[in-house]
C-alpha cells in the first residue's frame, strides 16, 4: 500500500473515534473537501460514510468510476448521481447518522430526511472533521511544502525577470505570475491574486486592476497556489524606483510586527498571544487605527481555515498546526505595506514555508 | 442614472413580483451570485432582502463598504459580519420571509431561526430566482458576448501563434490560453481549463496533465473565462499533424451532430427535442453509446446553469435563453471529439457567440 492509502485510512480513523461522543453511528460526508480529506477521490461530485466501526463506502456517478477506482483503492463504490441519497438509502435502521450541518442546505437535508429509513436519525454534526484537520499529517505536510515552494520560485522568478515594473499594468503582473505558478504544476490559484499599487496598495482587499505601475509606487502581491488539494498564501511589498520616507517607515514596523508574530507562533501560545505579538508592535509605532485585519489564519485543504490569529481568536497552538502570519498598515490615500509568510508550527522554531526574502526590495 | 442601476431595480421587481406567489412577504437572498444579480454587489460577503413593495437593503462587512457604496447607489446598506442576521433582525413581524432553500445550510438556517422574531416565519424558497435568471437581460447579454469575445480572441491567437504543437504538454497548452485570457480582461477562468491529447480525448472529463503531444493526436481544448460575473464555454477539437480516417469520421459525425443541435435551438423548441437533434446525428451514424453526457446547459452568471438540453431535459427554449450545443464521441483507446458552440436565442437564427471556425483543423 501507497502512504496515502494508509493515510486516508488512518484520517478515517480518527474520525471514526470521534462519532461516538457526537451520539452518532456513523457519519455521511458530503463536503467534497471533506470527501478528499478521507478518501483521497478528488472529483466534482461524491460522497463517503463512514461507521464508528470504520467500515466505508464511497459513492460517486458514472463520469468519476474510472477516477475514483484509480484514487480510492481501499473503499467500495456505490454508482449514483445522488450520492448522499444513495449511500443513506443503504443505511438499515436502528441507526443515528451525523450529517455536515455546515454544508448541508435546507433542500438538500429535506432529500436526505425523505431517503432515510423511519428508524435512522439524521443528526447535526459541526466542527469535528475541521477538528481533525487543525493538525496536519505528513502527506498534507508535504503537499503544503511542495505548493509553496512551487509559489515561492515563481515569485522569484518574477522578480528576477522584471516583471514587477514601471509601465505594467496591475492585472499584467497577476496574469504573469499565475502563469508562472501554473507552469511549475499549480492547477489554479488559491483565490483571485491581487496586485495592489501606489494608493491601491492602502486597500488590503484590492484586486488586480488596470492601473499602470508608477515610480514611487508601493505595490503588494498577495497570491497562492492551488495543486493536488492544497493551497499556498503569500504576501510581499516591493517599492518602484526609490522608497519614500513613509515608504519606508511603515515597511519597517510591518516587518518588525512580522517577525514578532512568526517568533510568537509556537506550541502553547494562545492565538490572541499571536495576533497581540504583531499588533502590539504596530500599535506602539502609532498605526494601530491602519492595522484592520487579523494577524493570521490556517491554511491548508482550504486556503482559509483553522486556526485563527486574530483578537477573537480562541484556542492554542499545536505541533502541526498551519499559520499566516500577515500583519499591515494601510493608509488611506497614501499607501500600504502587507507581508505575509505561511508557517507550518513544530515544537522549536516554525517551520517557514515562504522562502522568500523579506529585506524592502526596491525594484528599478 | 446608468443602465446597471436601472437593471438591478428591474431584476429586483421582476422578483418581487413572485413573491406573493411563494406565500412571502419578503425575501432574504444569501447566495452571493444571486446578491450580485439584484444589486451588483460583488464582494464575498453579502446579503439583500426585498418586500413585495420593493423596498429593499443591503448588508455587508466593514472590509466592503467603500466598494458597495460604490457598486450599488441605489440601496441602503447595514454593516454586519453577518448580514443575513442583520437584515432579518430589522424585520418586525408579523411577516413571512423567504430564504434560499437550496443555499442555506442546515447551520446557517439555525443562526436564522434565533435572529428572527417570534412572529418571523421563515419560508423555504427554491428556483424563483433562477426562473428570472432564466432570460437573460440586456446587460447580461452584453456581458455574455464580451467575455465570449475575449475568450475566442485568445483561443484563436493560441492557433495562430503555434501554440497546440506536437512536443507541447498538456498543462502548458491550458496555461499559455488562460495567460491570454487574462491579458484580455478574464478575472479567472470559469473552469479548470481541460486540455485531453492523444487517448485523453476519449475522456469528456480530462484536465490537463503532462502528456505530450504527439502527431496524430486528436486535442480537444474546453475552456471558459469569467469577467465581470459572467462566463463563456467554449470547446474545440485538432488534430495534429494527419487526421487518420477514424478522427475525420468522427469530427465529421460530431460535426454534424453540432449543427444539427444549433439548428434546433429555436423558442418553443422543447429542450429534450434539442438534446435529440444532435445525439440522432450520433445514433445514425452508430456511435450513440459513446456519446455519454447531455448536449448542452445555460450559461451566465455560473458557467452550467438552468437550462438542461438533456434526455431528461424539460420545458421549451426561450428567447435570451442560453444554450451550449456540445455533442461529442468518446471511443477508450481510440480517442474522442468535442464540439461546443455558445448560444444565445432569438426569434430567428440564434445568435452564436463562438465565432470560431468549426471545420476540422489540422494543425503543424
Amino acid at each position: 500500500m501507497a502512504l496515502s492509502d494508509t493515510r486516508f485510512a488512518t484520517r478515517r480513523r480518527a474520525l471514526a473515534a470521534k462519532l461516538a461522543g457526537q451520539r452518532v453511528d456513523m457519519m455521511l460526508v458530503t463536503h467534497l473537501t471533506h470527501v478528499r480529506y478521507l478518501s483521497g477521490f478528488s472529483g466534482s461530485n461524491g460522497s463517503v460514510i463512514l461507521s464508528k466501526d470504520l467500515t466505508a463506502r464511497a459513492s460517486t456517478d458514472g463520469r468519476y468510476l474510472t477516477q475514483i477506482a484509480e484514487e480510492v483503492r481501499d473503499l467500495e463504490c456505490l454508482e449514483a448521481r445522488d450520492t448522499a441519497v444513495a449511500l443513506l438509502r443503504e443505511v438499515t435502521g436502528p441507526r443515528r447518522v451525523g450529517f455536515e450541518a455546515d454544508y448541508v442546505s435546507y433542500a438538500q437535508l429535506e432529500k436526505l430526511k425523505e431517503a432515510a429509513g423511519e428508524d435512522v436519525a439524521l443528526v447535526p454534526i459541526s466542527g469535528v472533521i475541521e477538528g481533525i484537520r487543525l493538525r496536519k499529517d505528513p502527506l498534507e505536510l508535504l503537499r503544503l511544502r511542495e505548493v509553496a515552494e512551487l509559489a515561492n520560485s515563481a515569485f522569484a522568478e518574477l522578480i528576477a525577470d522584471g516583471g514587477i515594473a514601471v509601465g505594467r499594468r496591475e492585472y499584467e503582473i497577476a496574469a504573469d505570475l499565475e502563469y508562472r505558478m501554473r507552469m511549475k504544476g499549480a492547477e489554479r490559484t488559491s483565490f483571485d491574486t491581487i496586485v495592489a499599487s501606489g494608493p491601491n496598495s492602502a486597500k488590503p482587499h484590492h484586486g488586480a486592476g488596470d492601473r499602470v505601475l508608477e515610480r514611487g509606487d508601493l505595490v503588494t502581491v498577495d497570491f497562492g497556489a492551488h495543486a493536488k488539494g492544497f493551497n499556498s498564501d503569500t504576501t510581499r511589498t516591493v517599492v518602484l524606483g526609490e522608497a519614500s520616507e513613509f515608504a519606508k517607515e511603515i515597511y519597517g514596523v510591518v516587518l518588525e510586527a512580522q517577525l514578532a508574530g512568526c517568533a510568537a507562533a509556537t506550541p502553547g501560545t494562545a492565538l490572541v498571544d499571536v495576533d497581540w505579538a504583531s499588533r502590539e508592535v504596530i500599535e506602539k509605532a502609532g498605526y494601530g487605527e491602519y492595522f484592520v485585519h487579523s494577524t493570521g489564519h490556517g491554511f491548508g485543504l482550504d486556503v482559509h481555515e483553522a486556526p485563527s490569529a486574530a483578537r477573537t481568536g480562541t484556542g492554542v497552538l499545536q505541533e502541526n498546526m498551519t499559520l499566516t502570519i500577515e500583519p499591515g498598515i494601510y493608509v488611506p490615500g497614501k499607501g500600504g505595506v502587507r507581508i505575509e509568510d505561511s508557517l507550518i508550527i513544530t515544537n522549536g522554531v516554525p517551520e517557514n514555508l515562504t522562502k522568500l526574502d523579506k529585506r524592502l526590495l526596491v525594484l528599478d
